[in-house]
This record gives structure tokens, C-alpha cells and sequence, in this order.
């Protein structure tokens, strides 16, 4: 293991976190919110330390850099990220328990949106602000962030490609252009721009900069914190789709809008992963609004809650313009499901993603196929284009990861003794980085009850889902941490 | 398609069903069960004619028999037997509507235990004996069974083989012996044993010889028919701890019995998928005792009770001695989890098999050490020998196809509104073959109040779970009946 140059990058990335929480900070100050102006710079302080102290430890690098350390490095910063990130929750006073801080900074960072806070509206405007801030920096990706920034000292092509790959979403990154420096920067631009678009047609709706600002960057990852204790069920109609267009266009991998920008529309139209993505959530809204006839006044209304909900759910976001809780049960059911699908991948969404559906069901046609006719040769082709056979074996351990993390935790909360029904969906929901579950852990409630322990597995169970398992399924294992 | 021959086995098959109806038929003479006599004649006779019509319309076989084939055989098979074997229910008026009667006799042969009967106490004898019997012939396979005992004409290696490994449970047939013909004689033959053994423990419990049959039929088979309302509940502890121990017993691959009569008791000890199967159900006992602390006036009657629960789930039998949907839901999810494990292959019991967790949690092993040592080449052993990439990739395909069939079962029944704890219990007790599951479906209730269309997906589920889904899936697949 190379400790020295995983040392130096995590203490960049705590300065870069510290940085972030600068615009907070002025914030409060701006706000004379004493309290939590007093939590930014104990937090502030303490990052910026720790920073200092990892870069001068671990001054002049060792070499060689493999994919192994890669995820390590990814895995430890989005933990101690988490740490650091909830100091100002903490020590503000905010939130007085430091588990329940922590939850609710790891809920952020990986865009769960899962809160243990019974209400929101007595919070400070800075607290808000940093609240919604690390779902936007978390749904990138902060290491993402770092090469887009950094001076390319260190930014060898191995060492930054193992990095993105371990951060970003999706089976295989979708490297834009050859340099991953550029990519990091492109991905950054079109994800500042889409933002930046959303906060615009939000103020032409009339919410005040302050909310706008903060719904825009809780939907741009994709994270569903919001500044209301009703989420968006308050603001009017119009605000209504405006988010639902915003979620879904942020699930949509961004190497689409790259094509588009391109020129390369064909390309856009003939995705197999869009395509699934469009057929799922139109067939879903039809679903559902068929099945809530009567429940609305108005077919519109229908529409626009059902569409919501759907959108809400399967780009992990976890908004809510009504509590879907009441739905009939079959209504219900089309939303768990959705939350194990997920978005796509390469967008800031989290669940197991479209395109490993995709992998998944045509690696299953193609075992069918093997039994028909033996003698063939079958390849199993995404887009026209072969994949690779090591890609669908990762992406078959990826789904059994996912079932053995899901079951092992299922049973873990269990012991707290709430219903089932919570149970699963509480791990549903915070391991596909959705938010609100069913019953005790349903849109109008929160996760405040659950105990330490459950928190903590819930915690790792959000990390785990964020980061795609496998950064962190690498840290429980001994064989990482040897010396050779 | 060879379907000359296919229509001329099955015409075997449906003879072998009616002769096995004869034994009820009579029971129901010697009880003097009127209806009862005349719902087996009828029976008898629609397939005896079924039977001799397909054997005189496909006389002179055509040549060649695949996997393909064999597939699409039994599939065919499991179907004709479960729409004939439901017969005398409807026939003798003690099931009236035929989609109940077939419901309880697919739940039967696939040996699932779900009934949509409120109360068992009121049928006839002979009744209750031929739906405890459908578990029996079920558990181990009436296609094994029609192997052991035929006429070797039609038993060319090629044409056993592809039948034998499609209605054997587990990812690769356990070939015992050279000949297909003496595995399945041997096969039997220790499943009439064990059953016989069974019976005789029961007797000599003061247990009604009647009783211990039908009991024994549903314990061999891991179905869980019982003769009582209230399943097992209302026997001695003798009698619940008799089961127990059988139930574990009729969970364990076969061929360790044909190990231990061979004396290699070295090969049996060290089995890997045994030793997980042992230590699950002690594990899961343990923990389950541990949270119904205080639940029960003694230690003693809280293991019994664990113990039955445990064993009952994890080899999906479904019998129960006490009502666990009033657990604490810690111990519910264990057994829920149980539930998706279930027993080893080569047993006869249902889920996804022991074997199979190991390959999945092997091969997602393999996957993480080739990030940590992408040089090193990797091997996934079972039992020190290695295992053929090509079983890897099939029980991956095989965790997808479960996956994808579990959650459109669990979208279309939804439609009824019943709970989302009823409907996920509900799929999972039926595809599993397991029997009870939670809530409107819990060990006191029944699945009479689902929808036609709702049994109709369940049946399929149960059969899918049974045959391990690719015989049903294939015949969904346009290819499989193309002529070419």
C-alpha cells in the first residue's frame, strides 16, 4: 500500500472540504447566527489541522499507485469527509447527538436524504445551506472535484483513473475524452450549468434565492434534504414539475448531455440505457395514475404527484410532494421496486442502476439462449458494442453484494423491533441513497428512533451504496491491509 | 423438437399419476367417503384417457433428445400433473372452485404447503391423503420416479440425463452412480426409508397410524400439508421434536446418505454446503432464543419451539407449532431470511440452496482478491475441487432470474392491496415452496382471499421455484418452440 500518496490526497481533499465550508460560514456570519457560525469554525479549524498534519506527514511519495489503492483511498476519504462534515451540525449545537450528526452528514454526502431530524424549519439558514451543500458536492463527487482542480503533480493517468473509476457511478466510467483531468472538468461544468439552470426557473416561480438555491442543489445530487418540513408538497405546482424535470434530467447520465452538446444525437436517441430509463418512468407514472383513480380531484393533480413520486424514487432523490405512505399497496410496491433500479449510470443518482439491469437481463437471456442452442456463440452487446465478459462477471458479483449486504443489514436493524415493513425499507432506502422509506421511516417521519447501532449499520450501508460496495466491502478485508 | 417422444413420456408420466391415485381411491372406499370415491374415479379415468390418447397418438419416436427438451419436458410435465392431480378436489366437491383445487395441488407437487383451505379437519380421509401424498411424489420427482422403475427402452444416457438434472434440485445433478437408472432407484430407495423411519418414530409417539402417514408424507417431502388446523401445534413435544429432527434430516443433500452407507464419513464431514446448512439453522436458533427471551414460561419450550420454526423455514417445509407472525420482528427476519436460503440441493427442499450462497459468496470473493491481486489467477474451489466457470456463470444467472421473477410476482399481486409485508411474504413463501408467510398469509391464515389472477401468478411462482425457474422460463421463449 502506498500510504504516503494516500495520505497526501486525503489531506487535499479535507482542505477542499474545508474550503466548502467557507460559503456556510459567511452565511451565518451575514445570518448573526452565532451558534452556528461558532460550529463552522471549530469544523473549519479542526479540517484544515487534520489537513495539515496528513501533508506534512506523509511528504514525498512512494511510488506506484494499483486500483486496489484506489478504492482504499476513496473509501477512508468519504469516511473521514463524513467525520469532519458533521462538525459543524455538532458543535453548533443543532443537532446535539454526534451519531445523529454524523447520519445526517453521511445522508448528505452520499445524497440519501434520509434524516433523523424531526423538523427542519427551526435550523439556521448557514446550517441549511451546508445541509443541502453536501448532497451537491457528494452527488459529483468531491475526489472528482479534486482532479478537476488540481495541479497535475500528482495527476498521473493510472493514479486519477483508479480514483474516478472507484468514485463515479457505474460499471465502467464513461471516460468523455482521453485525459481524465478534462473529463473531471467537463463533468463539473455540465453539472454547474444544469444547477445553475435550476435555481433560474425556480426564481421565475417565485421561491425566495435562499430556497432555490438549496432545492436546486438538494435535486442536482439528487439527495432530497429540503428547506421545508413538508419537503415540496408547500410550494406551488408549477415549482412541482419544475423539480420533477430537474431530478429527472440529473438522472440521466451526463455523457449523454456531453453527446448532445457534440452534436451526436443519434447516438442520444439510440441509448439503451436512456431508452429503459424513459420506459420505466412513463410506465410507472401510467401505472400508478391508473391505480390512484379517484384519490385526486383532478387528473392533473394525479399526474403530478404520480410523476413526482416516480421521478423522486427512481433518481434516489427522495423529495415528496405528498405522503405516497397512504397510496394503495400496489402503488407502493411500483415505488420499492423503482428504488432498487435506480437511475443511470454516470448521473448522480444512486440504486443498482439501469444499466447493470440491462447487463443483468441480457447475461440471463443469454444462459436461456445457451440451453436452445449450445452450439452458438453468444455476445452479449450493450449499444451495438460487445461487452467485455469481465464487466458482466463484476457486475453478477455486484448484484450478489448487493443481496448479501441488503439481507445482512435487514436482519441487523431488525433487532430494534420495529415492523418489517420500516425495517426493509429503511435499508432500501438508505442503501440505494433514496431517503424516505415506508411506515416509521415514511415521508412525513424520520430516522431519529432507530438506536446507535442501527445508525451506524445504516451509515455504512448509505457509504456502501454511494460508493458502489466495493471501497468499502475492500476496507473489511484483511488482505488489503497487508504489507508485502 | 422431438415432441413424438416428449408426448410419449408424458403420456408415461400421467399413467404413473393415476396409479398413484389409487391408494387414495382406496382409502375413500374403505371410509365409505362417497364423494370422495367418485371425485378419484373421475380423476382416474380423465387421466388414464389423457394418458393412453397421448401414448397411441405419438407411437415411433423421432430421433434425437436435448437439454432443450428435456427442459421443455418437464415443465410440460409439472403442468399436466398439477391441472389432472387436481381432479378428485374438485370432482368430489371438497375444493369447489377449480382454481383453488389447483392451487392447493400445485402447492402440493412442488411441495409448498400453501393452502387456500381455512380448515383441513373437515375433509375426507382419502382427501387428505392424496394432498399429503402430491408432497411425497413431489419432493423427490415423479420424473425420478418414472426413472427408477421404466423399462429401459426409452432410457438412453442422453435422454435420462437431460431429465433427471432439469427436476433435480441444486446447480449440478448429484450423478451417484454411471447409470441415471440405478441414481434414481438409489435415490428412492433412501427416500422410502427415511420416510418409513419417519412413520415408525411417529407411531411410537401415540400418534394415529392415519396421522403419522400423512405427516411422514409432508415431512419427506419438506411440503407441510398437515391433517390438523393447527399444523403440528397440538401434538406432544415428542411428536413437534420427531419432526424437527426428520425435517433437518429430509434438508440434507442425498448424497451424503449414499456417502455415509459408502463409509466415507471423511467426505460427509468435511462437505462445505453441509456445514453451512448445520451451522445456519444452529446459528439462527441460537440467535432466535436469545430474542423470545421471556416469550415462553421455559428454555426448553422456547428451543422446541425455535428449533421447529428454524428447521421448518430453512428446509421449507412450513409446518408450524406456533403462530411466529406474533414474534419479535428480529426473529421474524431471520426466518424471512431463511426463507430465500432454504435447504441443499439434492434435497428435498426448496429456496435458493446452501450450495448456492457458497458459489455467490465465492465468486464475489474472487471478484474483490482480483482488485487487491490483479495478477494472481483464481480458482473457486467446493470441497477442494474446482468448480467449471460455466456453473459460476449459470448461478449468477440463476441469482438474476430469482431477482427479476421474485419482483414481478411482487408488483402483480400487489394489485389485490393487500399489505406489503402480506404480498413479499406471500411470493416469497410461494416461490421458495415454503408455505406460511406473514401476516394474511401467516401459519394461521390461508391465501384463499387472493385474486384468480393473483393464484395464477403464484402458481407459477411455486412451480418456477420447484423446477428452478429455466424449465418454466423457457417455456415463455419463442425460440424454444420454433421448429427448424
Amino acid at each position: 500500500m502506498n500510504y504516503k500518496m494516500m495520505g497526501r490526497f486525503m489531506g487535499r481533499i479535507l482542505l477542499v472540504e474545508a474550503a466548502f465550508m467557507l460559503p456556510a460560514l459567511l452565511i451565518g456570519a451575514y445570518c448573526k447566527e452565532d451558534d452556528a457560525v461558532k460550529g463552522f469554525i471549530l469544523g473549519i479549524g479542526v479540517t484544515v489541522l487534520l489537513a495539515v498534519g496528513l501533508l506534512q506527514l506523509c511528504r514525498g511519495a512512494g511510488k506506484g499507485f494499483h486500483a486496489k489503492e484506489g478504492l482504499v483511498c476513496v473509501g477512508l476519504s468519504w469516511i473521514f469527509m463524513s467525520l469532519l462534515g458533521s462538525l459543524p451540525f455538532y458543535f453548533s449545537g443543532e443537532i446535539p447527538r454526534f451519531i445523529d450528526a454524523l447520519f445526517e452528514t453521511v445522508s448528505g454526502f452520499t445524497t440519501t436524504g434520509a434524516s433523523i431530524l424531526p423538523e427542519v424549519e427551526s435550523l439556521s439558514k448557514s446550517i441549511l445551506y451546508w445541509r443541502s451543500f453536501t448532497h451537491w458536492v457528494g452527488g459529483m463527487g468531491v475526489l472528482v472535484f479534486l482532479l478537476a482542480v488540481a495541479s497535475t503533480a500528482d495527476s498521473k493517468q493510472g493514479f486519477t483513473m483508479h480514483l474516478l473509476r472507484a468514485e463515479s457511478p457505474g460499471p465502467n466510467v464513461g471516460k468523455l475524452v482521453l485525459k481524465m483531468k478534462t473529463t473531471a472538468r467537463i463533468l463539473y461544468m455540465l453539472y454547474i450549468v444544469l444547477t445553475l439552470l435550476d435555481v433560474v426557473f425556480l426564481l421565475l416561480g417565485g421561491m425566495s434565492p435562499f430556497e432555490s438555491v438549496c432545492t436546486a442543489l438538494g435535486t442536482a445530487g439528487t439527495g432530497g434534504f429540503g428547506v421545508r418540513n413538508d419537503s415540496i408538497a408547500s410550494y406551488s405546482p408549477y415549482l412541482q414539475n419544475v423539480c420533477t424535470v430537474f431530478m429527472f434530467l440529473f438522472g440521466v447520465n451526463f455523457t449523454c448531455y456531453y453527446l448532445l452538446i457534440l452534436k451526436k444525437f443519434y447516438n442520444v436517441f439510440k441509448d439503451e440505457e436512456l431508452r429503459l430509463y424513459f420506459g420505466m418512468v412513463l410506465g410507472s407514472i401510467a401505472l400508478i395514475v391508473w391505480n390512484l383513480k379517484g384519490y385526486y380531484s383532478t387528473l392533473g393533480e394525479t399526474v403530478r404527484h404520480a410523476a413526482f413520486q416516480v421521478v423522486s424514487v427512481v433518481t434516489t432523490t427522495g423529495f415528496a410532494t405528498t405522503d405516497f405512505d397512504l397510496w394503495p399497496n400496489f402503488s407502493k410496491t411500483i415505488l420499492l421496486c423503482l428504488m432498487v433500479v435506480g437511475a443511470c449510470a454516470g448521473s448522480t443518482g444512486g440504486g443498482f442502476k439501469c444499466i447493470r439491469i440491462l447487463l443483468v437481463m441480457k447475461n440471463l437471456r443469454r444462459n436461456v439462449q445457451k440451453v436452445l442452442h449450445p452450439q452458438k456463440v453468444q455476445v452479449v452487446r450493450i449499444n451495438g458494442q460487445p461487452v467485455a465478459e469481465k464487466i458482466l462477471d463484476n457486475t453478477n458479483a455486484y448484484l450478489a453484494a448487493y443481496t448479501f449486504i441488503f439481507l445482512f443489514s435487514f436482519i441487523l436493524i431488525s433487532i430494534d423491533n420495529f415492523s418489517v415493513t420500516t425495517n426493509f425499507s429503511a435499508v432500501m432506502a438508505c442503501f440505494n441513497n433514496i431517503g424516505p422509506g415506508l411506515e416509521a421511516v415514511g415521508p412525513t417521519c424520520n430516522f431519529g428512533a432507530y438506536s446507535i447501532f442501527s445508525k451506524i449499520v445504516l451509515i455504512v450501508d448509505m457509504l456502501a451504496g454511494r460508493l458502489e460496495i466495493f471501497p468499502i466491502l475492500i476496507l473489511f478485508s484483511r488482505s488489503a491491509w497487508k504489507h508485502r
